[in-house]
């Protein structure tokens, strides 16, 4: 990963701010002939599209992703081409408003004074590179890395914690994300959080959340020792989304309190003759390399920062101002990182699997 | 970060098993001018170095790191060149004993499994590649890092949790960590700390713990968005050493339970007319790029994977099989990462002003 | 370089085939607050730009430059802002014919045979992703680029031997390059070397020639050993465009028959106390690293691939086949190859400004 | 290629000056389970090595080199393991002499004045890094490239021009190199060659020279457009060794002299059902991939710029001077390339081959 590429053989440029005309990215690396289409990355872009209820922002955007280059049609559908596929979403209500304040102060918590101090400059507008509107194409880009890592390999996460709710360890059920407007990894738990998070957003104020992710038929091997772990490629992979803050692998920081004893992962030959894991504190991972058990992560996201209570902060002309951040917000960043956090995590798979290919062959 | 090497402009590439004849490392990108000799290696190493109380493994080395390229004197002291610096660390105590039972049977927690199931062999004394051995050479580019980024920026780690004791928040004192043989970032735990420690030594069994990591001095503008954002590089560093299973970047997964109002971190105008924030829940950090607060990590390790109970595991012939792993072990593993916590922070701050260097001069 | 992105720091992605809808690159790693616009761009694809004369491809293109991303105008013109810069060019005269003959058959001397053979599927619409369109990214990359480099920095290159007509050395002339058609380095072979490539023109064969590039104003010091060196990015930069077979710095071949004495560029004292080189064999370069003086190259480009003389060949499904290439083609792809010899140039010079400010300060 | 790394996947890193205690290489991304040991190494370094004839430096080397990691014998003998291949090779003819005249004097030709005007240091002790000393390494990694290629690839080279006396092109004969101590690819030219050469030599001149490369055995479809083409990456390499000041693939600077017609390689279809090329002005190379014809080159060396006639230079100090050089040199650094030419295609290959095998399978 580097400035606004990650990736080492499956690679993935994005571009774009929150009020330009329109975002996008690059996907580099992907194999031929593989069948990839506009239809392919529309479902996944709709998880994560805003308006969907009242508990994300209200902008309305139909994130529509045209696919500009890298497939095509030679008689039997459009298949990938091995060439670089550009895929390029319109930003639609983009509002041409007037952004004074925001334009002067920094808005605490967001990335206004950091953009500032390293560039001398910042698109203000909605946040500019720093909004979670790119995260659009990651989705998109997820949408692809699914493809090549096919079928066998699920990729699941939904909402474990809304502030300081929390969902049972053995009540998580990844089934429900998509059914509910809280990509709560439970049904149970909707109507209550339903109504306190209504209080939050009503209050406009907002919440942090954790989410689960789960990653299964990943065979044993993936990955690289020692600066290219699986793991660490996924912490970085997770950090570098908008808002988050903690990335813990299996059973993370929980694991610092378990002795050596509990904490190993014994083993057993199953009935077919392969390794069968009799526990899964690691999480799928041992010195970087998957084990062929499930990938599990757990990934904290930080309260939104846009709030309607005044905050103290200063402009950068070096003035003490209180500011609150009007406009179109989702109560909850995490809700929407659901598919983001999938969409990363296929990104994160789909180079590992170019990579082991690489070297084992 | 890829295969052996991290880093994008200083970068550091490591090589060698815990029994070959040697370990050591490759610091290419350093720039010119900086005095820098073999003794600014080793009062790093010697930290980390093992054997130095009853709570680290008792493997005996003198862990003596040879410069053998990039310095030069030119009748001012050695400075560097430029040109690559490969560092150099002699195995003194790779016992030949017989592995035997380890060379077939896999470790549960050890990365044994995954390597014969990734690469079809795996070189099993001590752990080979993936032994902790290897942090010797992090430790030693680590102490280049800091020769970089001069005495400006203090780097501070030290275990703030062992096991299920954790020191409060407001108790930490980085201060004591090198001072006590625990690593602990206070005096005042050592004492009941060592006696359970002990308690867990003696039964031959092993606990994880939680480092915690401090940077002060880190100018703002640091870090580049969105896929080389400063935490992200961070989490994968921390990721990448042995045993971490979990990083969190200033409040952590405390932020999911933090409202939008408690979280953010407000602003005022200092009396020499910079920012100043009245918090650090985003532990310097916003956006990836670092605000000029201290930045604040916290680390999960597990426990030493090693401990003289058997385990159930299997060999790499596919037999089922007890397990208990005699020999020289770090009851908690943590303790000598905190040098090794420090180390990869510098490396990751060294590059971070390098490619900052480069975009804004 | 990888896949489809050239550049370390200064990092450039294109995509886009011959006749999808559009082509397009990223451009990464851009200093903030660099006035750019659209208007910046549009000189230096116009001399790019098909359909100029009668000596060039026919297809009518505007190559109208969009800018998408990355610049930012806060009230006193557009700025680059640090994030990546989006550009865009719609394929406006991308005919919809019937390509039968040349779907199934390989042009020679093309690459169709080869992307078969590697991806076992191709865009085989007017050559696909390895049209020498793609290098209207490469120059619009190189505008941006030139920014980066002011205007200290002068970057000419020209046709110097067109087929087997040369222009002596001591008469190479830049500033006649783009006020003829030929993109001659000398107004005076104008006249004949039009009649002779007319004669080629309408022949319906095509000619090969050799560019000469020069640059002048790049300070000693950039560049980088020994696997960064300036000259052999500049090497890999001129042999990734399409045609190229060939690149010499400096004396370049001809310093194989040079003795030892004859090919040092002796040194002395200048006036105001700087080094002044004797000559120029090195072409500006030693060791990898720029001297200040002139960076000098030719490369050679072959002749356009695409010929009316029918030429044996093969069809995908392995039928012996003859094929004369129809179509609207430049009779020497080297003339229009002139600016995007001038952009590589641009993109290899600024990456290296970057660089060199990132390891030196 | 980026500072002192060359490589994608596989991927060598160099250290080490010429007078310094050692130098050496790290390989990495090497496949695991491939034998190899140091006497797979050696032959190769024993061509390159120094003290072979009279028309090569007289520094006495054994070249040794040692393998300290990245192998394991699990009985059956010592294989790959994945993990880093470190190769050291000692310094051992490293004379402390007094350096005086040259460590204040720029040597025309030679890289002390752009050290000097980058680094502002050079370890001028034998040329420090930039000596051609450090090429040995190269050969080392070749050796390790080789394996993983296999036998079907066979890469051969030989110095085709001395000075300005030429082979014939169909008089290349690769057998007859290693047989002759001018690496000549003609048994027939060497003794007049030797003659000419002895007079250069014992008048204290040098010359240039050029090496052609030929490589069998590729199959079609290995490299990669249009950053990563297979003849791009190879000319970056040719031209990181020290000296090489020109690199063509096929028929190169002559192909602009041709016509359309006479450049195509025509196809038919063989007696296996394979494309058979008519000819090869392609150099084995279409659109940055291969064809399967073999790979062909031309690399230029300009003479060695160690001479013993005096010429002009200047001091660091700012003073003008006059300088030749003594010590040991070779007359001719053409003909100790001939096996770096050939380690450097390996390297490129062998990197190759992963990049391939990761996007296609």
């Amino acid at each position: 990963m580097s400035h606004n590429t990650f990736g080492h053989l499956f690679r993935v440029t994005t571009w774009g701010e929150s009020h330009g005309p329109a975002i996008g990215c690059v996907v580099d690396g992907c194999p031929p002939l593989i069948p990839l289409n506009e239809a392919d990355l529309q479902p996944w872009l709709d998880r994560r599209k805003p308006g969907g209820s009242r508990f994300v922002t209200q902008r309305k955007e139909s994130d529509t992703a045209r696919i500009l280059s890298g497939v095509f049609d030679d008689g039997d559908g459009p298949v990938t081409t091995g060439a670089p596929i550009a895929i390029h979403i319109d930003n639609e209500d983009a509002r041409s408003k007037d952004y004074g304040e925001i334009a002067r102060a920094f808005r605490p918590g967001h990335a206004d004074m950091t953009y500032q101090a390293k560039y001398g400059v910042r698109d203000h507008r909605g946040g500019g590179r720093s909004s979670a509107r790119e995260t659009a194409s990651r989705v998109a880009a997820g949408a692809v890395a699914r493809r090549i890592l096919g079928d066998g390999i699920v990729i699941r996460a939904g909402v474990v914690q809304l502030g300081p709710h929390r969902i049972a360890p053995d009540a998580v059920d990844f089934s429900a994300v998509y059914d509910n407007p809280l990509f709560a990894a439970s049904a149970g738990v909707v109507p209550a959080w339903e109504a306190w998070l209504d209080g939050v957003r009503k209050a406009g104020s907002s919440c942090g959340a954790v989410v689960a992710l789960e990653v299964t038929g990943i065979p044993a091997g993936w990955g690289a020792p020692l600066y290219g772990k699986l793991d660490a490629e996924l912490a970085a992979a997770m950090m570098s989304i908008n808002a988050v803050k903690g990335v813990e692998i299996g059973a993370g920081f929980g694991s610092a309190e378990l002795s050596g004893e509990d904490n190993a992962d014994e083993m057993r030959i199953g009935p077919d003759g392969g390794i069968v894991f009799q526990s899964n504190h690691a999480g799928g991972v041992l010195g970087g390399i998957s084990t062929g058990q499930p990938l599990t992560a757990r990934i904290a996201f930080k309260p939104t920062s846009s709030i309607l209570t005044p905050r103290q902060t200063v402009t950068r002309d070096g003035t003490e101002t209180d500011l609150r951040t009007k406009g179109r917000h989702d109560p909850c960043v995490a809700l929407r990182g659901v598919p983001v956090v999938e969409a990363m995590a296929a990104c994160v798979l789909a180079d590992a699997l170019l990579r082991h290919r690489a070297q084992i062959g």
